[in-house]
């Protein structure tokens, strides 16, 4: 059980956000690493001047899926990168972005959100990765 | 290959929901435990009142995608929950909601599918998947 | 590390392909072998006749995101299926085509572009990957 969980983190609205942290603090409550690899839309919403703002839910959620996040959100659910932090807060959970979307979108760490602890390219993600598990959200 | 797949199922549209299921129907088939852990969406689908529904697709499928998924249908293709069943029947395939979708969507387990076996936790989850396989779809 | 990465390719848009790729990638280059499970809207996209085409982008791309992935491409940013090209150059990528989604478009294997190798089942996709590690994208 002490083995890394490798998590690519690509999706960038809210509910993945949510459900990829969910998972994490999970994994970290119980005594499992997370290594979490930030790509595209996810890496985007990770930026310093973006974490707080809403990033909207899967195309399949409707409106009554928009009225149960919100209705959550309402009754004082803490958001994904809340979550993170106590994540990171109980365990063992490292969050890398990944340079090629930091060249996508033109940025550089310091526009990042705290929770990012550094940069790394794929083949590092790999070497990390061993034979572990990957999951790819 | 009697190591368990934890199959982590956000998405709540047809397509993707039809992959899940003949993923673990392939697995079943090579007497491959499954466990599904339904979040979100999902978990959404698999409502009582709602499994019967159309779910949508993925926003690409486009005119042409949704023509070929009804033509399927119409052929006599079985649905995704059909091949779930049929799933359940040969092999071990275990079907769990996630405690916080259901707060999500304040539902009980009355409010799903018999196909769903129970509820859990997170941390349930990880406990159970190990340093097995685990997959998010 | 020389276990073989299985990865089931579901997604047809241009960033999931991009990063399926870089990941594909990557692994080929620390001497991982790769085998790709294409299915839907991804089989879609590697049809002979298609695989140039623009195939979108995930839904929270944005008007920002589209510009960023446009401004890359004019940059001269190889594509997705460039990238895959020199993975199978690089190292041990294996790409086969789901014979279901294959029924679903009603396609043969002259429709695909030569960088697919073959098609097989979902089951033979689980022997193949056997108790290794399996991505969904």
């Amino acid at each position: 059980m002490d083995q890394t969980l490798s998590l690519v983190l690509f999706s960038g609205t809210d509910d993945k956000l949510n459900s990829a942290a969910v998972m994490t603090a999970g994994a970290a409550a119980i005594g499992k690493p997370v290594h979490i690899f930030l790509q595209y839309w996810a890496l985007d919403a990770f930026r310093r001047d973006r974490i707080d703002h809403e990033h909207g839910l899967a195309p399949e959620a409707g409106p009554g899926g928009h009225a149960a996040v919100k209705a959550l959100a309402s009754a004082g659910q803490e958001t994904w990168h809340e979550t993170l932090r106590q994540a990171k807060d109980l365990g063992e959970v490292e969050i890398q972005a990944c340079s090629l979307s930091m060249d996508l979108f033109e940025i550089t760490p310091d526009d990042l959100d705290p929770l990012v602890d550094g940069v790394e390219g794929v083949a590092a993600f790999w070497m990390a990765a061993g034979d572990g598990q990957v999951v790819f959200i």
